[in-house]
């Protein structure tokens, strides 16, 4: 089974963005204990003000699937929905290798 | 100084996917040595027989723009070039945090 990675790009409510950065920041801390979960990384550009990029890797399509139904992942979702106004790209791809895998 | 986030999709050359990710790979290789650069990893999508995507993080954009010119990185970008038809996205951003980093 190969690895599963994503790439997707949040546009939020105005002047949200640092606030769904601390939810999103918290459910990375959440992933520390799913080992197949290898990558869950939040970025921003500073030219794009409302704009919050998400890079995952994770062991299998099936584990980021599962992963979503944890409570705890789960809770951080309702939290940030509020504060999402939509999500434009989310390029999913299989990592091969490389540094930091 | 934030860190310097980047994904990138290639398109090779018909049938050539394979011999450009192993260069690819040598490349990720390389970066072992080079502290600044955190993440490099290689991916492939399973329709998209001539599709490769990257995703970097570094240190910090310098560090990216210097390694362009190492002998090593120099080399792999020739041999690799000609297998490349096109550079369709280079999405750059900041990533902030989270797990793996």
């Amino acid at each position: 089974m190969s690895r599963f990675g994503l790439f997707g790009e949040i546009t939020t409510i105005e002047g949200k963005r640092d606030e769904l950065v601390t939810i999103l920041l918290e459910a990375a801390e959440a992933m520390n204990t799913l080992e197949e979960c290898e990558l869950y990384i939040v970025s921003v550009k500073e030219e794009v003000p409302d704009g919050i990029w998400i890079t995952e890797v994770w062991q299998n399509a099936e584990a980021h699937q599962s992963s979503l139904s944890l409570d705890a992942i789960k809770n951080l979702i309702e939290k940030g929905r509020p504060l999402i106004k939509g999500m434009n790209t989310m390029n999913t791809f299989s990592p091969l290798g490389g540094k930091g895998l």
